[in-house]
């Protein structure tokens, strides 16, 4: 698998970005991005299922439905839009076109994207004034300006980049996300943006689907689907390189990288969770299907008991057995084993004589896996969690006030 | 409606009951609880719809699959009896074994209730040296030991008792439960016994379901649903009246009586939810069905960002809205109300005008209501929840080590 670095959305050719200040946010941080394809890019997008979608969302799935070549993509931190009614929408509507008008592109070019508190209007007077300055710092070194602009809780910035050496030149893949609190997408998360310079192919949206679920659909970290969510891959295609042209392993090759990244970008927003000292992936596997072992896990991940005995470092196994047995799924509890890493504590349905210390140096550590098997047939599915701690309460108790 | 006093368990005629000291908890508290019917009572149950059921629930439901008249329940709290395998049936039939031989009942005469940890064998010499004293002890006099030795990290007892007068003579119905942690009911709580010498026909199941769905299966405390929930309702009959006997205005008094007393036993629980500092009631009302009305209060009640906004007494309605917007349920956005108590904070899907300090005034009681409105439909649900604060945190990351 390729490795990969830290090169961020300007890593791949034909991007160019930029963050900067436009006073949104009270604590004076980089509150407006820019990301921008001179050429245009082919765009891949998936967005949040939660009923209730912010303005910006609404916005660009109205824009993608009608057209898939994209200029630039225009988002703003510490406000998410969303609850805002026809105003909303009209705002994210000015935010397109304040950009379209900057960079003299046409109507329907601009994506827009909106993440931080909701149910408050945009200070369209402070983003339309900062919009020239904007445009006028795009610069292909800005990938970490961009990655700053989007954060909201954010402690760490989240970019990623990885590159495929095929028989036709190099492939780039380039991306940042932001996300830390209501985090539990079921489409895509907060906001994740992925460049390539690869030249994809229309039919590509089911694969993107099926990666984005892999990858950023496989996290929570606390268990609350946002209003905002949205994932969006945009190609530009000037490595001149073409997936359909690949042979089957490079086509491989680039698919493992590109989920590669997808998958590390997800990693660090769970890393990154709300008060989360802990990293652990759930793997169900022997399901009976695809869906059980990720509805499984899934049940395991957000059970509140189970994290908060990750963060007290207490191998509590039988909370995680009980909320393996509330998640839905019918099962045969006198066939199930559970491991910690390598450790096993259950083995048909009933704990082994494993010793609770040797259990306790592996929950003490930062990141570690705990597998159940079902032993009922050949599907598995991993999902990432973070542990539920002081620090998430104390975080979510005090964010308005 | 008749007001809810604390008579417990053995305020209806033909109950009495003990509670005793046994040495399975390491605190030295309670932990053997009996509650006896000489003449025998007509058994109404419900059962945790977990995949993974404690061998107490198998060995009821084994029970009452052939009989419905039971002589007593003997219930132990400090272990679960859950992930027990063949030995942990073994146990729970020896439970009931015990107090039929002490009692001279015949088999499957008697109940048997487990909670607190999962996956440690039950002590059985301690619990059967100690069957002989808890029989001796047995009184009317006992509702409060009961009450106190099915206990495990509750901090208050909870009991209640109700009656109706009827033209035939005096009804009368007490109760107890436990549960503190592990709450969010899909068939009835931990451990609920009601007691009522009201006779009750054996078409009365739907109904005592419909009961429980209305009480303990609308609270929630943390999300996670338990291995051992059950609730049990005995009719002894000796009052020498009979539901059926009575009029339609007597029925429906009896029935709201039984219905508040339940209500009033579930709110305990919530009240004493883990690390719990306040009580709140989510109302969602204008649904296109009860089934849609619960599943968004349910969403609403079990999330952690909702949860932690009401510990810290913030406001947060974003949190609500974004959370029903997540339950699944279809509904119009833009159509959503929603109310603190009497203050309207969301008209047509965006924010009233009202001050943020009217609301912060709200959210600092220690009990209070938040109503949403889809208005769509006619049907409306309640789930009680509470907040989310350290010390759930701080309970649940120390539980076992």
């Amino acid at each position: 698998m390729a490795e990969i670095g830290n090169g961020g959305v300007c890593f791949p050719k034909g991007f160019s970005a930029s963050g900067i200040k436009a006073g949104i946010k009270a604590s004076g941080n980089l509150d407006l991005a820019l990301l921008y394809s001179k050429e245009g890019a082919k765009c891949f997008a998936t967005f949040t299922k939660n009923q209730v979608q912010a303005a910006p969302v609404l916005y660009d799935k109205k824009v993608l439905s009608g057209k898939n070549i994209i200029h630039a993509v225009f988002i703003n931190s510490g406000n998410a839009n969303a609850c805002t009614g026809n105003q909303g929408y009209a705002d994210a509507t000015s935010m397109a076109e304040l950009v379209e008008k900057e960079l003299n592109l046409a109507k329907f070019s601009v994506l827009v994207g909106s993440t931080g508190v909701i149910g408050h209007k945009l200070p369209m007077d402070k983003i339309s004034a900062a919009v020239p300055e904007l445009v006028k710092n795009l610069s292909t070194e800005n990938s970490e300006l961009f990655a700053k602009a989007i954060c909201t809780t954010d402690t760490i910035l989240k970019t990623g980049s990885v590159s495929v050496q095929t028989a036709k030149g190099e492939v780039r893949f380039g991306g940042s996300c932001k996300g830390s609190g209501m985090i539990h997408p079921n489409m895509a998360t907060m906001l994740a943006y992925i460049t390539t310079d690869l030249q994809l192919p229309e039919d590509f949206s089911a694969e993107f689907r099926e990666l984005v679920n892999e990858s950023f659909n496989a996290i929570t970290v606390d268990g609350d689907m946002s209003t905002n969510d949205t994932c969006i891959l945009l190609a530009s295609g000037q490595s001149g390189i073409s997936l359909n042209d690949l042979s089957a392993t490079e086509q491989t090759d680039v698919r493992n990288a590109l989920f590669g990244l997808m998958k590390c970008l997800a990693l660090q927003i769970v890393k990154d969770g709300e008060g989360a000292t802990k990293k652990i992936e759930i793997e169900v596997c022997g399901a009976c299907s695809k869906t059980e072992a990720m509805q499984i896990a899934k049940s395991i991940a957000t059970s509140n008991l189970v994290k908060c005995a990750f963060f007290g470092a207490d191998p509590n196994w039988g909370r995680i057995v009980s909320s393996a047995g509330a998640s839905g799924v019918a099962f045969d509890a006198d066939k199930l084993s559970l491991y910690f890493e390598d450790a096993q504590v259950v083995k048909n349905g009933m704990p082994t004589d494993i010793s609770v210390n040797v259990l306790r140096e592996i929950v003490k550590r930062e990141e570690y896996k705990i597998s159940l098997n079902l032993h009922l047939g050949e599907f598995k599915a991993s999902v990432f969690t973070c542990d539920l701690s002081y620090d998430y309460v104390k975080i979510n108790a005090e964010y308005t006030t």
